[in-house]
């Protein structure tokens, strides 16, 4: 099917939250028509039964740790990373970054994500293959441990931008990717941010993400991690900030100044008992709230309806308010607000103009019925194996469940391969 | 198929929270033999890339209310309550009833559960005739509104009792169902204990689920809510308690010294922002904590899977402990401890003489890759769509997702033509 179809009488999702029947008319990589009235077209997508919402976009993972999916679970935070963690990473070559992140395109197509902020490497140009390959979107950094080999990995980051920022007929964006406080000291920030602001790249950050992780910032600095990258330079070039757990109210008014836009990890902060981030709070201060999952090893999957629905329940007993993150504001964060933290222009709305980044997700589940709200069903009750047709740039990558630009029986082979010798089996 | 076959070579879930290849052998309705040693059988099931746990226990439902999923979302308590759910309850039929609960079960049998505790009422025969023609196990109570006819829906348990305590082959227990603190005042209660007291049945009930009800409770009775209901004498016939969110220490004491058995409904604690319930400290006070879904009007499906991962997750995140409620906890909590709060005994473990009620997950998507620890894989990734066999007493209920005892587009029509009465569309 070349890139100019109609998807007909289908249920969507709008901009502004509600659900409307009408016909989406893509030409070239773009949503060029959507109305009521008849439409021509080379090729019909016959949307009866099916819900249309943009694509979701995954604003924080780690996609080749897809790897270590349940290798480590159930461990204290310390013992996890420094026992169980670290060292399997260390054997990591760049065949396994392939492998993981393949099959982590293949997870994400299959739940209906078309946009992913990844953070690793090192070969972060082996996962820009993936992406180029899958049909997918990347926003792509290499994750730079200040204190180990922090200029190498500068200098891996600044070729990672120089090879592949706007590759993939524009798909792969490049931010610089400091680890974090507790990995990055202020001097080594700096110099990130010096080598980033060279580019006029962008950066992807994990931020305030343990109590620790704070105490130890006022610790060392005397101040808190928003209020010390303040002073890099960092924020100055527009920041997708992860976790967010820990924030003081003068740390919110920095983020909210500095337009630093959140990637919120419910699923992963559940799990590590990290903590809560204050999405209310934020939202009503008028930052920018996304959703991620993290990388496969704390999630432990990259299903992005799960953590939509994490979102919107965690936000209400969190604070004892049924009204906390309604579902159309949960799956906005999912893909308009996803799509502006990650720095995609015209991405995120089903709207005339924007880009055909498309899921068809496939309403005959009984999970489905009756069909008074699919926003709501989408968010509180259907699964994102309910995703049948996946379209990124006007092209389809999954239809009726069938992956079109992917091979899964592969990928898997080669993926068990690699896991099995990562873990000695 | 008859109901002697063997499932060969699967991977299963040991009572001891640990995974093991070996042969399971089903006789007549119970596990006859579980091997590494070769097996004969009339019928084969081949178990390779299967993971076989104990169904799954739904410890607290209202099956109807799938009519109501998503017909109102994101609203305070109080006005989804009064302005919106009882409204709709009211014009419930006879038929109804039934539309609803035959797509729970429907629902259900493809996410894997094999048993379910349901309150609601009337009409719950209907509810039985749907647990007699599905297979599943239900456990049944006449939800009894004191202050609203209490007398008729007490004498209506009783009916249900002597119609259908121990029908569809021992399938169904019938308790008794006072809805919670609020609706039933103790002197009504202290005759719903007489009454289920010569039927020597068990007790359903709503306990502790929002902090108005505790506070209205000791502002009418100058106690808390199980202080006062320990003084009806229902504790003394075995209560399944769902909920129980706000619990007292002193509670906690009268729960463990009675043998109050929890429901835990994290979903739908989550979503009606009613609070955490204190999993761990129960757990380690020797309570039996099991898992529910409630209803789908307030969760907004029936899936186990799901609340299995919310209890794991929620617990972690809210004593800031990830060593709480790790995957095999959690995994126990659904399907043993479920079975021993719903008062089923020989039900909920692979082993030999236990019901053979089990679910064969397929373990073939990507999100069970690496396949390091399938119980991990099952909690923390999958999704309960895996679900590939159901068998309750020995009897395939489904098999390759195919429905094997009802007929899924006639019960998908019926209860669509009821939702769209009951709403007017």
């Amino acid at each position: 099917m070349t890139n100019n179809f109609a998807i007909r009488d289908v249920k969507f999702f709008k901009p502004d939250g509600t659900v409307e029947v009408g016909n989406i008319c893509v030409a070239g990589d773009k949503i060029s028509a959507i109305t009521q009235d008849e439409v021509t077209a080379e090729n019909v997508i016959d949307g009866r039964g099916k819900f249309a919402t943009p694509g979701l976009v995954n604003a924080h993972t780690h996609a080749s740790m897809t790897l270590l999916r349940s290798y480590s679970d159930d461990k204290s935070l310390m013992d996890w990373l420094q026992k169980d963690i670290w060292p399997i990473e260390d054997k990591m070559t760049r065949r396994d970054i392939y492998a993981g992140a393949a099959l982590a395109a293949v997870e994400m197509i299959r739940s209906g994500t078309t946009a992913f902020a990844d953070m690793y490497g090192p070969c972060m140009d082996e996962v820009a293959k993936v992406v180029d390959e899958s049909g997918l979107r990347g926003i792509l950094s290499q994750g730079i441990i200040g204190v180990a080999n922090g200029d190498k990995k500068l200098a891996d980051n600044v070729e990672l931008y120089k090879n592949f920022n706007g590759a993939a007929n524009g798909r792969i964006t490049v931010m610089f990717g400091p680890h974090a406080i507790y990995t990055c000291p202020p001097d080594f920030l700096r110099k990130v941010a010096d080598t980033a602001a060279k580019f006029n790249a962008q950066i992807h950050m994990h931020m305030n993400e343990t109590q620790t992780e704070i105490s130890d910032c006022v610790k060392n600095y005397g101040k808190r991690p928003f209020e010390v990258v303040a002073e890099t330079g960092l924020l100055e070039l527009g920041m997708l900030a992860a976790h967010c757990v820990w924030l003081s109210d003068d740390e919110i008014s920095i983020m909210r100044d500095k337009k630093v836009r959140v990637a919120h990890n419910p699923g992963s902060n559940m799990k590590l008992a990290s903590g809560v981030c204050p999405v209310t709070k934020l939202l009503n201060a008028g930052v920018t709230v996304a959703l991620g999952t993290d990388g496969a090893a704390s999630n432990n999957n990259l299903d992005m309806v799960e953590e939509i629905r994490l979102a919107a329940l965690l936000a209400k007993v969190d604070t004892l308010d049924p009204l906390a993150v309604p579902a159309a504001q949960a799956l906005q964060m999912a893909t308009e607000f996803g799509a502006t933290a990650v720095g995609l222009s015209n991405v995120g709305r089903l709207e005339v103009g924007y880009k055909a980044d498309i899921v068809l997700w496939d309403m005959r589940g009984v999970d489905w019925q009756p069909n008074y709200n699919p926003a709501s069903l989408l968010v509180y009750s259907a699964q994102s194996s309910a995703a049948d047709t996946v379209i990124v740039d006007g092209k389809i990558l999954m239809q009726g469940r069938q992956l079109k630009t992917l091979d899964e029986e592969k990928i898997l082979s080669e993926f068990t391969s690699c896991a099995n010798r990562l873990t000695g089996n």
